[in-house]
């Protein structure tokens, strides 16, 4: 297979890269690096890098940024972070992904574990990845020859844990060789529409 | 109680003043009608809004505006229709209303059944449901002084089959009568973070 994955360098795009590239062609993209570089807060961007890339059979998106702030101290401008790049940028790339995916092939979306566990400061992100758990679950029934759409969810990352873990206090971490492993199933499987979760150790 | 219904005007609003009219003072506000002039779609309208209305004790919203089109026509435009009305719109209730909430009192949002069942022309509308009931279910663990908040998800309305029938093949409807008792059991009960799903006859 030709698989391109979008966020190639982050914690979870090494990952997934390095286990898929054993047995696949990988196109790599990103905002300041890989094969080719996208912004997936433009549609015009997305559209260009994927013109670019030419056709492949998955594309991977390991990119979203969410605004984490209290109840009370968020405004629209904190909202707009995720709904640009974790909600609408994922939108974007599944809405322009169709044109350049063979027979067949497959999206796979990013969310997180706070879909599922609020937690303090989470409002907005909980709520931006319960949009694009639902939109994948929509989008796959109307997706056309055969393509397929599905959302990995992970816990917190072992890598990310200095990043993350005063967010998620108590939170089992999991390490990004794992969570690769769930991209692989959304890949080669042939399910479509469904949140993968990566759960370990964290059952919700 | 003193409680205030946004979209009171609506097929669902003129349904919730009606039953909840008998036992409490009620406040309508609507973009075009009401006791108070409110639009949703922009904070400061909120907070003027609000400013008029002063303290209650239950604020319902009962408005937000959807784009449904086939996967593959939807551009950034039609998004942002049900970003800055359904999602972002009832998140700007939600946390300015918390200002205004006397302890211990609600808020209430709308969604619909296609949070749940994803239609032909629904992934913008799916996704935009399941953030606002993702957010509720995330806000809730953070508003303050025991301020619920909830989300109530009708079926299709028997008097909006006409307008959203075709969209609705095979679905049962409920009366507006009936989808009132759940804002009822939203704002009289003790619950908070859920969605209630008025889905007669429609098992998900
Ligand atoms: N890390 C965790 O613990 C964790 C857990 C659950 C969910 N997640 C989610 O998984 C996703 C990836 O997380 P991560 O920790 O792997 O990220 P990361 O290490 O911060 O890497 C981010 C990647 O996204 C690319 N990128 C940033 N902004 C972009 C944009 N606007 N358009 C296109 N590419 C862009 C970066 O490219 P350049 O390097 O080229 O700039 C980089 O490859 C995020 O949505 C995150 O919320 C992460
Ligand atoms: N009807 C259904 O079958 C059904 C089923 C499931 C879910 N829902 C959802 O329930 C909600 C209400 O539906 P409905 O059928 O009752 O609506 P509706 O009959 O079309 O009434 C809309 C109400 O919203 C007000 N409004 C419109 N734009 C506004 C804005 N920007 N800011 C503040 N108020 C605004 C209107 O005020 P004015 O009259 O003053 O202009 C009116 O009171 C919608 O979110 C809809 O998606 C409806």
């Amino acid at each position: 297979m030709k698989i391109a994955v979008i966020g190639a360098s982050g914690t979870i795009g090494r990952a997934v890269v390095e286990l898929l590239g054993n047995d696949h062609e990988i196109v790599t993209l990103g905002a300041n690096s890989g094969d080719i570089r996208i912004d997936i807060r433009s549609r015009e961007s997305v559209k260009t890098a994927f013109e670019q890339m030419g056709k492949v059979d998955a594309i991977i998106n390991a990119v979203g940024e969410l605004a984490f702030k209290p109840f009370g101290e968020l405004n629209d401008e904190d909202w707009y972070v995720g709904i640009e790049s974790k909600l609408l940028g994922q939108v974007r790339v599944t809405e322009e992904a169709v044109n350049y995916l063979n027979d067949g092939g497959s999206v796979t979306l990013t969310t997180g574990i706070i879909s599922d566990t609020p937690i303090a400061c989470g409002s907005s992100a909980t709520a931006i990845n319960g949009a694009v758990e639902s939109y994948a679950k929509a989008a796959a029934i109307e997706a056309p020859r055969g393509i397929r759409i599905n959302v990995v969810s992970p816990a917190m990352l072992e890598e990310s844990k200095d990043t993350y873990g005063a967010f998620f206090p108590g939170f089992f971490a999991i390490p990004a060789k794992d969570v690769a492993q769930f991209y692989k199933r959304a890949v080669m499987g042939l399910e479509t529409g469904k949140t993968l979760k990566c759960f370990a150790g964290n059952p919700v």
